[in-house]
């Protein structure tokens, strides 16, 4: 399908992320080796006999030998660490990516860990996901028609750009590139304002005393509302420490929002509920259909 | 498939819950007879025509003749007034209940409308629903497995909230009782308190200057934590001023509860935002299985 061949691509964590994006780079043949890295033998196992992987890896620096494209789906902190690792390693023409879903921490942790090779580092976060993790939640139209957001550093050669692009279309992407600081402010108010404010809910509500009887008559909403709270909470504890710098102003901006409707309870005023509320509905009605479909993150 | 004959049914208000309630009652053939009431006529022609109820009217005066069951579907709002209406001739043997989702303030305007006629009135809430509203997105499952709180009054016969009860579980439903204060803060918590969340979430949203870029950036988990936005807002408004009073302080601890999460962001205090989180995730993880279906409220 592809006529894109992408080499030997090494993904380092082979979790739902890594391991779709191994699932369909094979499936559309557009790579020769794909090599798995994981710190877990389980994960490596797993992942070899679903065929999600062609070779299990547990040092990252071994991995890179012969590697053409590696991809970083491991946690946000962890990624300065594997790149510090593997800076001396890393193949002359070879470009590295990763699919964090914070990208300002991200490109200086590689400045730090990568001096000079910076420029093999192209910046990425294909926008999807769902609450499960691992390799066996894993499947390979996990990207379809969702966005990619690279956030190119201006060391980046464009035909580097480019061959991250090109992996990403394979999976059936959407690719768009905007800078470092859009993509924290914006997946800051879409991403992970929501996870902090679902966590938050469940959080207070599970410290009630009547936190038995309360979730006993939960229903449908709730529970949709709250999914993402099922995610990883390590991963997503990593991702609001790396982009506290945007959530910080956001969480105090939505605190004086919930102050702002909880006066217009104590004045009864129906009206500016009625007309916050239809804003709020007719925002949410106008969504991109394609930003419904049922994924994460 | 039920022994239960509920003689003739008067459902005022053939919305997603009226007209849901109408079709499960029809075919279990638990009526002789349902009786459709609303304002509109293009309503009342749409039920008839999709079957849902026998007969339309536009009075619930009129249709209280020969009336053995009542029940108020319609925003909390109008069923004071509804009561007002008709408490004169509301028949003898007649049992009249409502499905609003806030209990005290209906409960203080029946007994203002009702007057010393107040026993025959037994306040329930079924815990169902979907952001669709309208008799055309009725379904006869609507309720199935779903619970359905009574608050009776200490003015009720047992038999009379019997009745109410029978007519629930035909419909599949779980009927539990509690105290109208029990039912205000347990919903508040798990429903009313949700919705505002959501609602304010992207009430705010819309109103960045980059609302535009950032609705496009959202995906599945934006999606399905905002769902409940797309709900009815003239309902939510009512919902929302008729539990104030549990809203009002459940908002502050709210407030309270991100201002804690901020400050953990401000201090980089990974250990506790993590343990916060995977405090959130157990909760959420042991919520009731039939809790997960997905509908509303």
């Amino acid at each position: 399908m592809s006529e894109c061949n992408l080499g030997h691509v090494v993904i380092i964590g082979v979790g739902l992320i890594g391991g779709s994006l191994a699932r369909v780079l094979k499936a559309h043949d557009a790579v020769s080796q794909i090599t798995g890295v994981a710190r877990s033998q389980e994960t490596l196992d797993l992942a070899l006999q679903l065929g999600v992987i062609d070779k299990a890896e547990s040092d990252p620096v071994q991995a890179m030998k012969d590697a053409d494209l590696v991809v970083l789906a491991t946690p946000v902190s962890t990624i300065g660490p594997i790149l510090s690792a593997i800076a001396d390693v890393i193949p002359a023409h070879c470009v590295v990516t990763d699919a964090g879903s914070v990208k300002g921490s991200v490109a200086t942790a590689a400045r730090e860990a990568l001096g000079d090779k910076i420029d093999c580092f192209v910046p990425g976060h294909p926008i999807a996901g769902t609450e499960n993790s691992g390799v066996a939640a894993s499947y390979a139209d996990l990207f379809v028609d969702h966005r990619v957001i690279l956030t190119p550093l201006p060391e980046n050669a464009e035909t580097d750009i480019q061959r991250v692009q090109a992996m990403w279309e394979v999976c059936g992407a959407r690719v768009v590139r905007m800078s470092l600081e859009d993509h924290d402010a914006i997946l800051g108010a879409t991403s992970h304002l929501p996870h902090l404010l679902a966590y938050s809910l469940v959080d207070f509500l599970s410290q009630q005393d009547r936190h038995e009887e309360i979730f006993a008559n939960t229903a449908g909403g709730f529970s949709d509302f709250t999914r993402i709270v099922a995610s990883n909470p390590i991963m997503w504890r990593d991702i609001c420490l790396a982009n506290r710098h945007e959530l910080i102003p956001l969480l105090k901006l939505m605190e004086q929002q919930l102050a702002s409707y909880r006066a217009l309870l104590e004045k009864s005023d129906g009206e500016q509920l009625q007309r916050a509320f239809l804003r709020a509905k007719t925002a949410r009605d106008n969504l991109p259909e394609v930003t419904k479909v049922g994924n994460d993150e």
